[in-house]
């Protein structure tokens, strides 16, 4: 598995359901959310723009790509939470690199995280923000169903505050 | 990792948070429960009596143990679910093995399991049923914090009913 490969089996239209563990009051929280993943171009201007931001040429660019979501939590089935945000890979090695995006998953700020493609094909990314770490393992079961587990940290990396984890299943091939 | 040091690190009692995903009804189960890990010695006649049915040697039977739950699920707060299970790891390899259980986690009958210690440290097993197959895959993020995904799949292993994640926290040491 490489970068090219994961991102070329996560386009599509899925529909989510992950469950939140908040482990210090053994809280459970759920959302149902629509993902979607499109392909970008290298010379998209968000993605130029990153690239810009973090001193990396786009000519090392893999496969850039949008996520959108759309849900609504448990939590207050009013707010219908929905975003979007550009992500670009830069690898450094066949199963290793950085992950560029405009919107952090622990904070709403850009972020970078490294990433890291296991034997079992299985992608680990790890971001650092300033209070707080995040952990992130994707994985298909099948074409069609994809897990993810994520994992927000202490800043120091040592503790778990939420464990959360996704349920992906195909809707749509590539919109 | 091997399988005496996974053992090892499970013993003990946990507080856990499963959610359970029903995946062709988007369904959320939620369950709260407390999971004891408790050794067990060779031979105890519970761990004597499967290693008699599947025709195994006591000689190489490592590390057998006893879990034990109780806990209660959103479905129906007023079931207590409550059992335990003896379950007696007989390598074949450093890293690979079967699981053999007085009862299964998708069936309640006795099964064999296959399991594999990957190199990060995390233990899947499979097994096969009658009528379903269930892959379960443990690991540890920090000594007292041990995640679990399990799910259960149709019986060609191609498609998954049912996917659930455990959070499991350390309450207290070895009881």
């Amino acid at each position: 598995m490489d970068i090219e490969t994961f991102v070329q089996r996560s386009l599509g239209e899925w529909r989510s359901q992950r469950s939140a563990h908040h482990l210090a009051f053994a809280h459970f929280e759920e959302v149902r959310s629509t993902i979607t993943i499109e392909p970008l171009t290298i010379d998209e201007p968000g993605v130029l723009e990153l690239c810009k931001r973090y001193d990396v040429g786009p000519e090392i660019v893999v496969s850039p790509f949008k996520m959108s979501w759309e849900g609504e939590s448990d939590w207050d089935e009013d707010e219908v939470m929905a975003g979007s945000t550009i992500l670009v890979p830069v690898p450094d090695s066949a199963t290793t690199g950085k992950l560029l995006r405009e919107q952090g998953y622990a904070e709403t700020m850009e972020a970078v995280g490294s990433y890291c493609l296991g034997e079992d094909g299985t992608f680990v990314l790890t971001t650092s923000y300033d209070r707080a770490a995040a952990e992130e393992k994707i994985w298909f079961a099948t074409p069609n169903l994809r897990f993810r587990v994520s994992l927000i940290k202490t800043s120091d990396g040592k503790g778990v505050t939420t464990a959360s984890f996704s349920s992906e299943v195909r809707r749509n091939p590539i919109p």
